[in-house]
């Protein structure tokens, strides 16, 4: 198994790539990695880290980086030697597994599409990523790489989740919601009731609408959304985690008894902070692309981004995009 | 100050807006309330309340009640003598300043909407609310009244947010905000995208894109959004922080060192309950309607439905649908 990463992504490139390798290779002992980006850079942040013996630790040069600031059709056609056009184009000739990259989203949507394609039957790559349930997870797409979906896509999106949820993490015939704003079939707008229409017809295991609010219930395992609604949804979770931890923070040292409550209370508050940790659930897939690519946060700390490694690695492992293009294969057989 | 009950809506009726109204009498000496509904249910939930004697409560009788399953197309036809029509037409003979209900959303849309009629220059009511933010608050609309919405609905949204966040918290030159999926301008949709036009041409604070992140960041006063978007990101908050809460109850729980903990802690633990607590801002305004009318949440408790009857109160005490008009009125007037 072998996974390249960018090591110049992110907001700290190879500072939180280098030690986030280093933590994925301890833990999984099949591991390869790649290091692609500026050679200077990646060689002395290995040295930084001891690393420079490494075996499972190759380096790749690119010459050149995509800035967070980039325009997007600028870096396509300028930057052909950047760790990005690099680490895809690993995937495309088979060097690699997959690829894990924390830079520029819109770069990392559209030079590894231009360079893998997508897969047979699917129109358009879809962002998805794990995110905690109250006893279990649940994955949801698209979350930013589509801002006007047709009834299709949504299609399509459910089928790529129902196989990355049942891949990935074993969930046997994971069960499908379409995120809405109501529960009945009459509810929401015109391309999400044809898309329910589509999953209501269609062999998966459909089970309605989802709202806001059931998202992190476990009502279902997989919830697909255009990528515009599933975008806010992700990040307004995000914010809202946010504002409670502030609260509780202020609440927690408002006064000196509060401040020895928060001391007394200290392993209870690191279990509670452990559990809704979002570094835990980082390494968005880019599913529907014909290779794996895996987008991690920008701001992810080693420890986030070695869980984007893994992410990759599982997907590889399972064979995530053989069986998505052999479950539309299928679906398009029945069709014909 | 006269504000209209609607007895009947909610999971609760009479039992939570008896309550609800002798809490909001208490804490409003210029207050008075008519609840309207089925006459014997409320009268015999007064005598419960010993409210039979109560001078600033009158009782208003309707015949019929919306229930949350109705349709609401047939509900309007067939149910002319409803709690909802009735209310909604004492508002339009100016019999009371607002009418609060908890009933059928799709019944309270649509049912004042015939009756009241929307303001001058205004195609579309839209659904508002105050939500917290680390240090204060943000006005977000719509929450789903309209599922599918062009530019100029985002923009009236707008102008509607920023006259009702002046005049109900006295935000002087409050900023808006334009829910999206980037700061940058080129981010999003074609109809956020001319949404942010109009707004960087016009004379409001605007601040630009929003994302979901930042809604509760206090970026802007005001959040403006389609309804489908701004119903999926309220409820995935409300999702959130009851996934969090499910997460610090089990870590409290966890062990007979952590209850301990747990009860040592209670004082800072309820501090931070009090600040979460969605119920502190339910009642949301139907902004945009020639009369003023507030949704409760269907399963609000008596607290929170009286924290709903203020809502409606101060918008009425503060001219909100005057101020609307007239703002409106001066952009027609300056675009001619």
């Amino acid at each position: 198994m072998r996974i390249a990463l960018d090591a110049m992504g992110g907001d700290y490139g190879p500072a939180v790539v280098v030690p986030a390798a280093s933590a994925a290779l301890g833990r999984h002992p099949d591991l390869e990695l790649v290091l692609v980006g500026l050679e200077d850079a990646i060689r002395e942040s290995l040295a930084d880290h001891g690393l420079e013996a490494e075996e499972r630790i190759t380096v790749r040069a690119a010459s050149q980086v995509v800035s967070s600031e980039d325009d997007v059709s600028q870096a396509l056609r300028s930057k052909r030697d950047s760790s990005i056009h690099v680490g895809a184009t690993l995937v495309k000739e088979g060097e690699v597994d997959g690829f894990v990259s924390a830079g520029n989203t819109g770069a990392l949507m559209a030079i590894p599409r231009l360079i893998l394609k997508t897969l047979p039957g699917i129109d358009r790559p879809a962002i998805a990523t794990f995110l905690p349930t109250r006893d279990s997870r649940v994955l949801m797409l698209d979350l930013g790489a589509n801002v006007d979906c047709n009834s299709d896509h949504l299609f399509q999106f459910a089928v790529m989740g129902e196989v990355a949820s049942r891949a990935v993490y074993g969930v046997e015939d994971p069960s499908i919601g379409l995120l809405n704003i109501g529960e009945e079939n009459i509810k929401g707008n015109d391309v999400v009731k044809v898309a329910g229409q589509l999953l209501r017809e269609s062999d998966m295991n459909y089970v309605g609408n989802v709202e806001g609010r059931d998202i992190f219930s476990g009502k279902a395992d997989v919830v697909v959304a255009d990528g515009f609604v599933g975008n806010v949804a992700l990040k307004t979770s995000e914010g809202t985690a946010e504002l409670l931890a502030h609260f509780l923070r202020q609440a927690f040292s408002a006064s000196w008894s509060s401040k020895l409550a928060a001391f007394l209370a200290r392993k209870v508050l690191k279990d509670f902070k452990r559990r809704a940790d979002h570094r835990e659930y980082n390494g968005a897939m880019l599913l529907g692309l014909n290779g794996i690519v895996v987008k991690s946060h920008g701001s992810a700390d080693s420890y986030a981004f070695s869980r984007a490694i893994e992410v990759a690695a599982s997907e590889a492992r399972n064979n995530v995009n053989r069986r998505i293009t052999h479950e539309i294969q299928q679906m398009l057989e029945v069709a014909e």
